[in-house]
């Protein structure tokens, strides 16, 4: 069932967004948050070692860090004299317009940068996704339902970010967990839409396009069907989506979820497909949360087709989460081999990651 | 002056080079420490969607985690009961093949992987090098005249490892603090040798070679000239080298050490130029630990010509520090935006931390 959205626009100009499936959209309340909004020296400059671009964003020095719930921005505005994020009672699923963005539609002109050096606007998008108004909840513990609506959701963002003609590549993500910096422990995540196909990106689709011209089939059709084959790393599946530890893991408790059928997108799933990535996200993510008997943070990363109308062959839809820790209290540091090299050290072996995982029963 | 050098083979197998200038050489004890070295599951496997090697070193799971000072195994051997890695009652600098490798010379024959997978031995070097046998020293602290043994040690180790010819680039690098995951306190750094130019390292020289190409010049002497011109971002220099924030910072108190002329490896460095980088080494790290007032964690990679006997038109020597933190109580998190899209976001600006960083006087 397609959500009733609406679309508000906050004093300082920012958008916010209201999906709606089972209640009528909140009633919205006057917002008395009337911040200015700072854009001071936020620019893109250019890494003429990488050759790729890095988001300086002075103002995100000031961002909220970890406040108590009680003032947490993300939950619903209770009380008028706490304004939140939110300017109304109650909410299903939100969307708005990061207070403290790194990309902006309205980013200012950089200072122009001598040669060898460039800059350029931080022109595109950083949203913030309310996943629920629930503050203690976990996306694992929502009821399926309730995830497939947050999928038609990113689905939505995608599309009408997708639209916007200065955006190349939309980036839906979430950082979960104090272990990856996150500052707001309200469950919800991010979509970054940027004005250049980001480097990994940009790498996983040369390498998908190279395999495609060389071998005439898709690399992830490849990988998907070689994992549910074999099985020793598959840690769920249903008729749509498999998610496995890759073979290639470059963390202990890595998993790919990917699209049994070569979907470039949110957007080419069906209606079904989007029901069983639903199913198979809570089941991960169920096992992921029972595995130590704790939240498991990780990054969450969805990867889909560019949106600069460019053609990606073998572009495929997955999603890619990266927990730090390699065992309940020791984490996975990227430090000077990853870091400065680029080449991952793993310790662990991603069948037996992958068996510990199966191991897990989910909640039914 | 030249150090006087020497090898010893330890019970397991592993190689052991101490280096002398003041001293002799330190008398060796009996190592009795015979442990039987592992390489079960050791292996290279391929990340097909990014076109990487990942290491798998199962065996990295048991290392030594933060041992208190008097179990180090990284100081002299005091105690016979005691036994360390270092056989012998004092050392000047010392370098020694990893217990824990993620390469090594004699590693095995991986199971053979199925199509669309690949794996390969991870055949290579991982060495430790022990700046000191001072269990609490920093390397900022230690005389000028030591650093600059350092610098010939590092050479040394290069040169040796280059010419082994199943290794195409060496890595000297150092992680430093508990931040990045160090396990051991004893100021020590590390060389990894690879069977392949690594995918960064891979990056920064065909940027490099591609502006030699459409330019005519180096990109790193433009750099460090245009930095050296401008001022604004530069934290230290003398005749030989320049330390800067660059203006592409990807961490706050980045700083990169770039050879004023144009050198491939420390080994085409003069005996002056070395001098130059062992005091400009020295400066950079007194404003780091004088910076907060405690040892700034960071991770340090050196930047040299790969050793697969390949051109590498533009390579020039430089040294890029990468502290983890954006201020005293702080990290910077490598999050989605980073690990998912390998975009950085930064808050500061370049400008004004090198400011913060030329403001703290160093000690003469």
């Amino acid at each position: 069932m397609a959500p009733q959205k609406t679309r508000v626009t906050k004093p300082d100009g920012r958008q916010l967004w209201f999906y709606a499936w089972d209640r009528p959209l909140p009633q919205v309340e006057a917002d008395s948050r009337a911040h200015k909004l700072e854009s001071e020296g936020l620019e893109l400059r250019w890494h003429p070692l990488l050759e790729e671009w890095v988001i300086v964003a002075p103002e995100r020095q000031g961002r909220t860090f970890l406040p108590p719930a009680r003032f947490c921005p993300l939950c619903p505005t209770r009380d008028a004299k706490h304004p939140t994020e939110v300017p109304a009672r109650d909410y299903e699923i939100a969307v708005f317009e990061n207070r403290f963005p790194s990309l902006r539609r309205d980013a200012p002109a950089p200072a122009k940068a001598k040669a060898p050096y460039a800059s350029t606007r931080a022109l595109g998008a950083a949203e913030v996704t309310l996943y629920t108004s629930q503050h203690n909840a976990t996306l694992a513990e929502l009821p399926r339902e309730h995830i497939a609506c947050l999928v038609d959701v990113w689905a939505d963002r995608y599309r009408e970010l997708a639209a916007r003609k200065e955006i190349a590549y939309v980036l839906v993500f979430e950082n979960r967990g104090k272990e990856i910096g996150v500052t707001l422990t309200h469950p919800h995540g991010q979509i970054y839409a940027f004005p250049f196909v980001p480097p990994q990106a940009k790498r996983e689709l040369d390498a998908a396009a190279r395999y495609q011209r060389e071998r005439g089939t898709c690399l992830h059709c490849d990988i998907v069907s070689a994992e549910t084959r074999d099985g020793a790393r598959v840690v769920a599946q249903n008729e749509g989506f498999a998610a496995f530890v890759p073979y290639y893991a470059r963390f202990p408790y890595e998993v790919h979820i990917v699209s049994k059928r070569h979907r470039p997108s949110l957007l080419e799933l069906t209606r079904a497909e989007r029901a069983n990535l639903a199913l198979v996200l809570k089941t991960l993510l169920q096992k992921y949360d029972r595995l130590w008997k704790r939240p498991l943070p990780y990054i969450m990363v969805m990867h889909q087709r560019p949106t600069d109308g460019r053609r990606y062959p073998g572009c495929h839809f997955h999603i890619e989460f990266t927990p730090p820790h390699r065992s309940p209290d020791k984490l996975k540091y990227l430090a000077g081999c990853e870091t400065g090299a680029d080449t991952y050290i793993i310790d662990a072996k991603a069948e037996e990651t992958a068996r510990r995982l199966r191991a897990v029963a989910p909640r039914t």
